[in-house]
């Protein structure tokens, strides 16, 4: 199966579009492509007519002449099999089903439906991506989310790739969220009830795909066989780039759960954290940790292998609860000797010398200014004692400039150390954000995500040693 | 010691203003009296002269005759105990100390001036907050928290009371958090080194508080006796309302980093996760924890007691992950009846039967409408088999208006049972948000929160029976 057909169409045609509901599935896609997308796009529907001004067509036949090379299917599940065999015998080589009513309804009829399919996309070597998803955001190649423009915001182009087992989970968690948090994507695949290409075939795909430089995955469940070659091609694509799985349906009630919803026979057993682990794949255990685990891997970052935090706050409360969330986490705070803590010292503003604490964390007080945060800084990284450092930074005090994250990147720029901001995420603090972020600087929400981090870092430096 | 004369002054004394430094804590602390509160508002500096057009005082002689009630020091620590001394002579009997330079700096000079304060406090039977702090936000009556007004933002009035031993995380993880979140607040104090009044005295105060409803807590630790007597306290309290206490340095290097921050003995091995249960107070283990528990005790809640949860979605993705975050929580997802599914599914609109999933969690689908959720929700609402939902509620599909938050409130207050509504929080949907909270039902913003807040009223039930 090809899937640059379906990544990167240059034609397309939408199966399915109404008449009567500009808000159709088919019909929000078809307008997507027609207007925000470089991609020759066709519509049908056997009564023909035209939408957007656009001739709609009765059936392929009056298509013939055309090179299509993506066929968007949204009719009936009934349908769906026969009119996929009409693209197919159009020279059609990839498809998106859209269209739910198959194997996750647990009903004969949607399993025989969804298995002839299989036969057709074996048949004619066939790429079909579904049913019963939502497809793919490709940017700047295609885009099958079918949301109104006003009802979603989409990420920038970035690195990261996601394939998962719902769609709105892809919309909801990594969609918006990663929008919200300013992650880049390089792509993004609803992939349903994975009948024909799964996430074996998706993840050779974004393996070698240059732009992508981590891949993750929502997923609930395997086939017979399909987790264990899961693994294995998930092990080698990890020599490459790290591979990150939030497994949906860990529990006894969530596996019951996932029967209903994508009627994959969820998280055998065998199919724990212990085999991720085994398999050098990154678990993320929560959302909170998928997000974090996100920002760790598109942005600049540096092999963490003893794990060995220093903290540089602003606060004292802070300090502490940074070195619970360390601790928690596996990581050590180790004190900073008495000879770095006098250096440290000296790099404080004179008057305010007194009030500041040292020991690691180093609590620089709500009279830090930004001179003092980057020197202390500067003078920290240098320090082969710890291999990673999470500042703790507050704008609320008048200390503390609109232009300390820019400036401060520029500091660790100057240095080979992974490097995490604490920053609040407030709009009247953007520009301090961007300053971090647009050097590529990763900013947590919160003490806990700062951490989170560190750890996805901490699991991709054991996992390539 | 008389705390009504420093949470509800009619005259405050600034001493400490400075002629040089407009951004000094004094100052801003002048200003927002001056301007933003309905307090007589003196200011006093050796030199005289006048700030922002107003008169200062020289010393408490030229104040002679007027009746003041709190008095907010802010000079250097040395000067700090004959300040104290001068404003108790005067016959002040309420003090907040911003100034720094005491017990947390672990020197001994700074030990004694604390020890002086102590004294000072006793003989004149004064109430004093601090020293090391930023002392009182409880509005409409004071606010020393010196921070510019453009860059931060307070929470709306409301009933959760936030006691903390460290300022910054007051600002940052309280005031700010709780703006953005929409959780309304009784009143915020830093208590810092708590020389004289302690989390002790608060706890009383904030337990006849009639407009406090809860009683929050950020604590690294407790002076000899003085964990015992807290936990005694708070058992009292919590018989008439919920304290949540969120524990910095519970590990072994954050015990040591709350030492240099606030030179309290933190975490004596008794004062743990245990003792917290024993006394029936609700520890909140992260600051996600506390935020979505401050959400659960400000909002409509009712008991929860045996913890079986329905989930009722519009994605089977959210359902599935739903589930799993309810059983790591201690909750049970019991399957639906046979007999409520089939009514359930009678209730959804016609042409979608077919493609719901109804065991539990109930997903909906992306095609469900206001009117399906509406009417399924006050089904379900009404079995026995459960004592609480989960509302899993996706905004991007065009089937959910921006109605469905108050149309749903109105469901929901028909009924006796605690509801949740999973909802990003995304400025687009404010709409929809308010829709929700200005009924008081609490919206969460990740599926982990939403469980958090179940998970809190629980733990009250449970210590309540």
């Amino acid at each position: 199966m090809d899937l640059e057909k379906i990544f990167k169409p240059h034609a397309v045609v939408v199966v399915g579009v109404s008449h009567s509901n500009p808000f159709n599935p088919s019909n929000i896609i078809f307008k997507k492509f027609l207007y925000e997308y470089e991609v020759k796009t066709f519509a049908i529907n056997p009564k023909g007519g035209f939408i957007e001004g656009c001739r709609v067509y009765r059936n392929f036949d009056e298509l013939s002449g055309e090179i299509i090379d993506l066929a968007i299917i949204a009719v009936r599940a009934t349908l769906v099999p026969s009119v996929l065999e009409a693209c197919a015998t159009f020279g059609i080589k990839g498809a998106i089903i859209i269209s739910a009513g198959f194997g996750e309804t647990e009903s004969e009829e949607g399993q025989k439906l969804q298995d002839q399919i299989v036969v057709i996309a074996k048949k004619y070597d066939l790429a079909v991506i579904g049913p019963n998803c939502i497809g793919i955001y490709h940017p700047p190649f295609i885009d099958t989310f079918f949301l109104p423009s006003e009802r979603i915001s989409a990420p920038r182009p970035g690195t990261i790739a996601v394939i998962s087992q719902s769609g709105a989970w892809l919309v909801d968690q990594i969609i918006e969220k990663f929008s919200i948090n300013n992650i880049g994507i390089s792509a993004a695949i609803s992939i349903g009830n994975k009948a024909v290409t799964t996430e074996l075939d998706l993840i050779e795909y974004f393996k070698n795909d240059p732009k992508t430089k981590a891949i993750f995955f929502y997923l609930e469940g395997f086939r017979e066989f399909e987790g264990r070659n899961f693994v294995k091609k998930a092990r080698e694509c990890a020599k490459i780039k790290p591979v990150v799985v939030f497994k949906g349906g860990q529990s006894e009630a969530g596996r019951r759960a996932t029967i209903s919803h994508t009627s994959s026979l969820a998280g055998s057993q065998a199919v724990t954290s212990d085999i991720f682990k085994q398999f050098n794949i990154i678990e993320a255990r929560t959302e909170k940790e998928m997000m974090a685990f996100a920002k760790a891997f598109s942005s600049l970052h540096f092999p963490i292998r003893e794990g060995r935090v220093l903290i540089l706050s602003v606060s004292g409360g802070h300090g502490v609860v940074t070195t619970d969330v360390c601790t928690r986490y596996g990581f050590q705070v180790p004190l900073l000797s008495e000879e770095h803590q006098e250096k440290v010292r000296e790099l404080m503003t004179e008057e305010y010398r007194s009030l500041i604490a040292l020991q690691n964390p180093i609590d620089l007080t709500a009279s830090a200014q930004d001179k003092d945060f980057e020197k202390i800084l500067d003078y920290v990284l240098d320090l082969q004692e710890f291999d990673s450092v999470i500042l703790c930074l507050l704008p609320y005090t008048v200390g503390i400039s609109f232009q300390i994250g820019a400036r401060l990147a520029v500091t660790i720029k100057n240095h080979q150390k992974t490097v995490v901001a604490y920053f609040p995420r407030l709009e009247r603090y953007e520009v301090i954000i961007r300053g971090f972020e647009l050097n590529n600087i990763p900013v947590a929400d919160s003490i806990e995500e700062a951490v989170q981090i560190l750890y996805g870092i901490r699991l991709r430096t054991l996992f390539l040693d």
